[in-house]
């Protein structure tokens, strides 16, 4: 799928992305301390497509996954780093290991608009549908990762069609976004989830399992 | 629950517990970099007490989760942050903002151990259950924090009665841990999964509806 060279790696001393604080606190009479980082909170979709019974995912490489298998594989990749000097990757391992399937979804970084807005653009960004808002369904609201950022994702599901494809999606190239949108029969859907060959996160499997007890029944009755 | 007092937020230089990488690639012939953290794997379980039909969860202050609400109550808290001093919250939200339902879950940090093993020591320490290893069942497989962390986290599956418990779980109060063990009526648990003023992870949601299709029609065939 990817093409990924010349992997270098080095380190973080301040970073726009990653913005780390450390909390002091009193619990129950005890003096504690917890570093943890500020993100943004997010939204995701679960899409699914009714002319061709499908689901839509995106599938990307993801550097933060593809460096948990390098240090899996190479541990001394990571233990001979100072953390002060960039140092080439030998031995790197093929592209896929860093590639996940995902639901399409979005950081919460424009306090104008609404998370279902959120939701409707980046459906179109990165999936090429055109979803009015109304259409959007809450499935639920939880925290990720609640040792490191704590931010609330919001979960949505959104029917689309064929007609409502008005571009190819694929993320936002300037931002150096390179996502692949996938689809997932329905039909294999189950099985999809559960097969650990296929990198995925939780969002995925959740999501199907939700639509297999909650939409499946209506598309029966139908 | 929690008396969370003395809030004091600053910078985090460095943590033995973030640790910050950058890394350099070329995809496709694009220059890229990518900041991320390594992290360990974890594990994940859900406890079924057939005795008494509930779910066993576990309840906590997560200073991540905390400072989350802060920012979206006080957002001048951190932008007036130079991160290169400390100060005290003013007008802290009370502790509850703070705390998650999260399943039974650990990190993956003891290289001698199986991810059953690190599974079975997590339900003894925090719930206080003796659950022998053969009767772990594999949920899923997944990544977590696909931007930032991309560890691999497992869930499994822990049927327990009364009479196994032998102790009071709550975590390693000399880690810090101050854990609550809470119960969820089955009958209960679809709702309280979907109820978004109950705190909780995307992993007690996608659990309890794997349970209603996968492990209830087995409790009513019995």
């Amino acid at each position: 799928m990817e093409a990924i060279e010349e992997l270098t790696l080095g380190p973080c001393a301040s970073s726009q992305y990653l913005r780390p604080f450390r909390l002091r606190y009193r619990q129950n009479g005890t003096q504690k301390f917890w570093d943890f980082m500020r993100t943004h909170d997010s939204v995701s979709i679960l899409i699914f497509n009714t002319s061709r019974q499908c689901f839509v995912l995106v599938k990307q490489f993801r550097p933060a996954v593809y460096m948990c298998e390098v240090e899996r594989h190479h541990p001394q990749d990571f233990q001979s780093k100072s953390q002060d000097s960039w140092s080439p990757l030998t031995d790197p391992l093929p592209a896929t290991a860093g590639v996940t399937y995902e639901l399409c979804a979005g950081i919460v970084d424009k306090p104008e608009l609404s998370l279902e807005e959120v939701a409707c653009e980046e459906v179109l960004e990165e999936c090429g549908y055109n979803v009015p808002i109304s259409s959007l369904k809450r499935i639920a609201s939880y925290r990720s990762g609640v040792g490191v950022t704590g931010s609330k994702q919001t979960m949505f599901y959104a029917e689309v069609t064929d007609q409502m494809k008005t571009g190819e999606g694929g993320g936002q190239p300037e931002e150096g976004e390179l996502i692949e949108v996938v689809e997932i029969p329905l039909q294999d859907s189950m099985k999809f989830a559960f097969d650990e060959s296929f990198p995925k996160t939780m969002g995925v499997i959740f999501s199907f399992t939700w639509f297999q007890s909650n939409i499946v029944p209506q598309l029966l009755e139908k």
